[in-house]
């Protein structure tokens, strides 16, 4: 994001934030303000530059929206249609009816008596209850997580990657895959001045990680996909903004998003060879955001792991390369977002440090035992000869089949329309379409104080009800434009969103020529 | 904790958790470490300060132990008891029955047709789901957490506080209270040097407090409660406390724990209203801590919010006094420490600041949502006209009563023995017992590198299996030295660990005498 989208954005923020909250008689914006204790002047000044545009000022807008039509307020649209986040299981997916068995049973063990419950999901619940204190999920665990569940983690690990081996004492389980991600951020942040650590991030990029940095007071360095190449990662780039940000702080992390949210692409194994050798080579810490890793559409497109390529390069780099991977039960095929699940892995960590990272995650006490149990079902699913099995599949086979047919749908159908320009959507969630937008909205857009992206996806949510997010929220080429879109609406549903996007563009475009 | 004491703890757990790390010939503490990106020396030193003693190195050795037990490992006792963490179905507390079927029918909707769950339940997890997005609590909440959750919790303060209006828009919803803690905290840490932000919390205190203001940068402020007075708050002690700080930092908040954590004292409602005005007179933010509200035993205590006591004080002090309260779903009668459930309650917060919250708090996405409906269930329980009331306060009184008596017991029994000096325990779920010391064991230990309480509770781990925490990971006057211990182990279990931690007291001091 531009330093001035980024202005606009934080002042339109603060703007619809303050014009939403009550004031009260007894103080406020007015005048008892300097007698407060906590005001906006005194505020810890690294969380006003956190900015998380997923959740930002159009989803507030969105939910007020909401709120006026079930007040009766006439619009032209009867709901508002939230593509603004990859939420499946509140865009109408069903939960996987094995997990959810095992969760029952895990909540209320008396139904293990109950014969309606398949063997294999008792058999899973008794293993889960047995691992924690006192036989309960209402036990903490330990605070990186249930031990066997860890081991199963990592056996899962070593399945995926062919066998290359996982420890279990490597394994952290978290509150999500963003917890892990600000953990490991945390350790590797320090510094003043151009000692100031530097992280490396995608543009696009998910904000978590700007927001994260902000908090932290980190640098974030900017490296760029290339829209023109299906937003594929090029290793000139990043080593272009690498020698920049050298100039002025401490590069010592690299962040990889694969496959990219928001931008769908899923990384070529040449490339991530040319990613590991380059932070090797330039010294830097690698995270790789894998919580896309089942969301593969595109033919000829696989998922590779980071550790997996790592390891198949050589001794050389598998035991020097340091390393985190992220997973998380939200995404994929189960969607349990709810339930804030997750893992990483961490490789090559010096023992110090992890000792260090241990002690760290144990202030937190532990992450929750309804997220540790989803996640040990989602690493060790139902077998071929196991009763629940087939429906499992069956249920699996269809969220991705689904999924990878209204990505296609959503490149097809967004690519008729002059004006919008849409790479295939190869993996993950979103579709991030770039969109041309005429000289005198840009204007107009800039009078309001807005950023040009945001001005557009107002007055889509305002004239259609659709929420989408800006792509000045994700960060994009200064002078382009973008939105973010989940495919996750029901595909007769995402049809008409699309349509009417369309439409609204046609209309939008019109207008403003 | 003195600088002293907190120095030997952290270099002991670094010394311990570096023996317990598996060095990879790779790499490790010797010859490539200055390879790595990432080491001690160059990784956040904010990190490196945090401490977090109820999960240190001495329980680290619990769970060694544990696994030389399970290996046929000789010890003189065949299991390890944890009074270390208030984690009280880890000890064998039964999880109440109506909060777990609500859970399971949540988790496994088809359960609602299932004629063995009763109504209310069902009633209560049917209204949970259709405020959950797509009616599943896999799908994410708003940030904030459910709206008519939040709606429930304000009615519950309202009756809590004989009808002081609570505002929704107040409630924050949390992963345990841990996180909300941890949030305000970092809203009001800013400033530099003499102008950082000092945080005042009381000796002894839950450490949370101190891992949360190291990792923040935020200025420790001690102040002391009156062991004499059986862990009393003297507003002297705050006075002195604040006036010495102000040569250093800037105090900006205050930090109350009521019913006490570790100490166990109740406040009384004079005393409450003396911490008020000083806050007020004094400039200074209010965390109230009251996660152990429902946990009061002793006669003549009773549970004061600090809220109502605010309210009572009049709108000179009810439209200023800026305040947060926070609760959990861990604590009281119920125990859910696993759901990592809880809310917080921000009054005469600045609206712009309340906006700035709410951004940052959106970031992690939501709070776990079978914490959230947990949650739902605590602050909306079953009412006389329901039919899992009766069963509902059996299993809460019971659990409550048998707390009262263990609270009791374990007063009565330290105090039989010359040299452990145990104040009532009021409230809340542990003991802090003082215990005397002979001046060659505390030598022994210095010499070992060691806090002499640290060393007297890894004898005792290592004797009799019993896993305490030392007084100096929660803080106490110099060269005083005590334990923590909860009251948690089911009565005739807690009578033998009193048992045997009064003899092993006694043979100790002989040892060292």
């Amino acid at each position: 994001m531009t330093a001035l989208s980024s202005d606009l954005l934080t002042r339109q923020a603060n703007l619809l934030l303050i014009l939403a909250s009550p004031i009260s008689p007894a103080g406020g914006v007015g005048g008892k303000r300097r007698d407060r204790v906590l005001t906006l002047d005194n505020m810890n000044p690294n969380v006003k530059r956190v900015e998380y545009a997923v959740r930002g000022p159009i989803v507030q807008r969105a939910v007020q929206i909401e709120k006026e039509l079930k007040a009766g307020v006439k619009k032209p649209f009867t709901e508002v249609i939230k593509a603004n986040i990859g939420d499946a299981q509140a865009m109408g997916q069903k939960p996987i009816t094995f997990l959810r068995q095992v969760l029952a049973l895990c909540s209320y063990p008396e139904l293990l008596e109950d014969k309606k419950f398949p063997e294999d999901a008792k058999k899973r619940a008794q293993r889960i209850l047995e691992a924690c204190g006192g036989n309960s999920i209402g036990a903490y665990s330990a605070s990186q997580g249930i031990e066997c569940i860890r081991q199963d983690v990592a056996r899962y690990i070593e399945r995926r990657d062919g066998g290359i081996p996982s420890n279990p004492d490597n394994i952290y389980l978290s509150t999500g895959a963003s917890d892990a991600i600000v953990t490991i951020l945390k350790l590797l942040v320090c510094g003043e001045g151009c000692d100031r650590t530097g992280v490396m991030i995608s543009i696009p990029q998910y904000p978590l990680y700007s927001a994260a940095l902000a908090d932290l007071g980190a640098v974030q360095i900017n490296y760029y996909l290339d829209e023109d190449n299906c937003w594929s990662l090029d290793v000139k780039e990043l080593r272009r903004a690498l020698s920049a940000a050298r100039q002025h702080c401490n590069p010592r992390v690299l962040c990889i998003i694969n496959p990219g949210n928001p931008t769908g692409q899923v990384q070529s194994r040449q490339c991530i060879e040319d990613v590991i050798r380059f932070a090797k080579e330039e010294h830097l810490f690698l995270m790789a955001d894998e919580v896309y890793q089942d969301n593969v559409y595109a033919e000829g497109c696989k998922f590779y792991s980071f550790k997996k390529v790592l390891f198949e390069m050589g001794p050389e780099y598998s035991s020097t390369v340091e390393m985190a991977s992220f997973h998380s039960t939200s995404k994929c095929y189960m969607g349990e977002c709810g339930f804030r699940g997750g893992y990483m892995e961490v490789i090559n960590m010096d023992p110090e440090v992890k000792a260090q990272l241990t002690k760290l995650v144990s202030v937190r006490l532990c992450p929750p035992i309804p997220g540790q149990a989803l996640l040990d079902l989602v690493v060790n699913p139902p077998q071929p000869d196991e009763p629940s099995y087939t429906t499992f599949m069956k249920e699996r086979t269809a969220v991705l089949a689904t999924l990878a047919e209204k990505a296609s749908l959503t490149e097809q159908i967004f690519n008729t329309v002059p004006g919008i320009t849409c790479n295939p959507v190869q993996g993950a969630m979103y579709t991030f379409p770039r969109i041309t937008l005429p000289q005198s909205a840009i204007d107009k857009a800039k009078e309001a104080g807005q950023a040009p992206d945001m001005f557009y996806c107002m007055r889509l949510l305002e004239e259609e009800g659709i929420c989408l997010v800006p792509g000045s929220g994700f960060g994009q080429r200064e002078g382009t434009f973008h939105f973010r879109m989940t495919i996750l609406p029901p595909t007769e549903k995402l049809k008409v969103v699309l349509q009417k996007i369309c439409e609204f563009h046609l209309r939008f475009t019109q207008e403003f020529s």
